[in-house]
């Protein structure tokens, strides 16, 4: 397959769940959803492999040239966020979707065998948290718990799974290394024109689940005194979790509110209630800490000056992850060999591959983004940029279906840390 | 049927739609709103009266004692807001529906007929406007675009009257006058001790519909200077809508945001959009105009410094409109007789009797609310405010069917303007 075939297939797939302005709305689990895994699947057996579905919708293309033998995974997600763009995610399951054929033209005999996978709700955007498929994998996350989230309409992940057809029930394959190619987020590699990062640590992040109760009444007849408006402290937090970042240098914390809820939601009622999710990331979690310790003092002076309840509470806190300093060694070679600049860069986001790092020798590869935006419509990566990666996660899942990373005396006690 | 009946019948209507703590969740044309019209339906036929259903959703119980006479109206409404109280709009409606005994007890022979009414939508918590069916009775909405109001589920008004059998065809009573008893949501005749109050006029009101449209990016990887954030920017605009009611004299004016609506509400997105609707009112209508003009002049600066759009609509404008003198004499006399003290009392809030008040004569009146709260679960009046504003509303109910406030030469012009 040429990478005139990749392209094709890659702006083929951008038009399942496609939006207005060239993004796209395939959030986990849905009907859009579905259309991609259809496609995925359909590959898979038009290709001659075999398709294994695990207990939490993960997608596996299984490629077994040597009967018997553990696997290497490479691979991303297609699911994205609520008009979404269409290459996170999806750029690495088409570049590794890509990679079996340019294996084969290689006629190389490997010691493990490739399965290319499609991992379920990286994005947690209907269902939280997010890497949820992955993290499942490695055991970081619980399946059942995991099957048991309900999105905003009370829908359980289990249910929807089921209604598309995806709540599998097949063996997870037994795993040696993992690669995954991404688009970057960020603006670094554009501002320094360098065409490949390689991922060498995942920022600290965590959430807050900040409930606050006020009392609902009239918005006409209340006066203003006798108010306790549970939106007006919810906005007083959202400005507070801004700010906070002010405390450090630039773009050493990054925080923002992306959801909330408000109770009862009329026109003519003062809030009862407000439920909101703080997102707090950096490279070093003491400043994670600090800003956290000063939202929670901010907000209970806060709770005190309304006459108002607020609960915080903390969740989906992930440590910073460090990749194997000889993965990145490998993947440098490699782009030293495709002729490709690469730097060594930081992931704010979240992962599969930092879920995979925590079961097996991980490498993790960034590419580009226009402008640095994503999780948005007007994401963008350039073609010549995608071709580059694609031919650097080849020669990558090369050396790594050769043995590279695992150590042949520990291989089997990794594999058999990867749950059936 | 006698003041225990009337209090038995209350608390029964109570249980309907019954929150855990002693509030009522019956909003439009729900469930929740069939079953307390079906008690209402089924109190009409019982009794032996008409049940008319109008193209809104409106219920009549019509009285004819005297055939082919046009109808005085009394009533209010009972749907509540979500989560809302017991007493709102709910003791309107059964103080009426035991006007008609205790008239029939008295044995006169009204020049008019009566008609007890249980308005649609009072409180557009669900459909947006509020008093949605006594204004389209009053012409001052245009009923089919009301029908085709949507809530936050996309679900039209018409079809949510239509599921639950109350989108009626039946013709409209000619009507005269019309009278209403409401609990005063507020806390001036608590404050006063007094009991009743005569509501003179309703304050002017006006909400601002504000939609914030920032840009969509991940909540990780995205810098916080490379941010549009509309949940942000809208943070600011609900604490300016708070701030602005300190320009003017305590108590002078109210104004809030009690809905509010994001997209794509993902705990690791960045906000795209956000709507959200505030609500101003006051006694002058200066103070609301130079409240919104703050307002505006501050959101325009805003949006500049945010580099995100901001879109300002004005709705829901409604003038300060005045109840006729004679008709706050005759309840001021009524009240006298009854042994009642009164006050002339503003409303903050709208009112089904505001609409009616635009074509027929109206009378208006309130009884205390503990600690003025309402829209509430913990909303409360006792018994005995209760009872007695039953007695006025007798009284005041006598005097209008035996032809007070409608002047014999305009009654049929007045009647005129009722569509049918």
């Amino acid at each position: 397959m040429s990478s005139a075939d990749f392209l094709t297939d890659f702006h083929h797939v951008a038009t399942i769940g496609a939006t207005p302005r060239q993004g796209v709305d395939r959030q986990a689990a849905t009907a859009e959803d579905a259309q991609s895994r259809a496609w995925f699947s359909k590959w898979i057996t038009d290709a001659g492999y075999t398709l294994h579905v695990d207990g939490i919708g993960n997608m596996f293309g299984l490629i077994e040239w040597t009967p018997g033998a553990p696997y290497v995974l490479v691979g991303s997600h297609l699911d994205s966020q609520p008009l979404g763009g269409r290459f996170d995610g999806a750029y690495g399951v088409l570049a590794a979707r890509n990679v079996d054929e340019l294996m084969r033209a290689s006629g190389t005999a490997p010691s493990f065998n490739l399965a290319v996978v499609n991992w379920f709700n990286e994005e947690g955007g209907r269902f939280a948290p997010s890497v949820m498929g992955s993290s499942v994998f490695a055991g970081l996350f619980d399946q059942e718990k995991m099957l048991d989230v309900t999105d905003l309409a009370g829908v359980t992940a289990r249910a929807a799974l089921a209604e598309i057809g995806y709540l599998g029930t097949d063996p997870r394959p037994v795993t040696v290394s993992y690669a995954e190619i991404h688009i970057e987020q960020g603006r670094i590699l554009e501002r320094e024109e360098i065409a490949i990062g390689v991922v060498d640590r995942s920022w600290y992040t965590q959430k807050l689940d900040i409930e606050v109760l006020g009392e609902q009444s009239h918005t006409g007849a209340t006066a203003m005194a006798d108010r306790h408006d549970a939106l007006v402290a919810a906005a007083k937090i959202i400005l507070m979790v801004r700010e906070v970042t002010t405390d450090f240098a630039d773009e050493a914390i990054v925080s923002s509110v992306g959801q909330l809820t408000l109770e009862p939601n009329s026109p003519i009622v003062v809030a009862r209630r407000v439920r909101l999710v703080a997102d707090l990331r950096s490279g070093d979690p003491q400043i994670v800490q600090t800003a956290r310790a000063t939202l929670l003092e901010k907000i209970a002076a806060l709770a005190v000056e309304h006459d108002i309840q607020i609960t915080v509470t903390d969740f989906d806190v992930r440590p910073i992850r460090y990749f194997p300093e000889n993965g990145l060694q490998l993947a440098e070679a490699a782009a030293v060999r495709a002729g490709l600049s690469t730097r060594r860069i930081q992931t704010m986001a979240g992962h599969d591959s930092v879920a995979m790092n925590t079961i097996v020798p991980s490498i993790m590869l960034f590419i580009p983004s226009v402008d640095g935006v994503s999780h948005c419509e007007r994401e963008f990566t350039t073609d010549t940029d995608m071709v580059a990666g694609l031919a650097l996660l080849t020669e990558v899942t090369t050396d790594l279906v050769n043995g590279a990373l695992v150590d042949s005396a520990t291989a089997p006690a990794l594999a058999s840390t990867v749950r059936a």
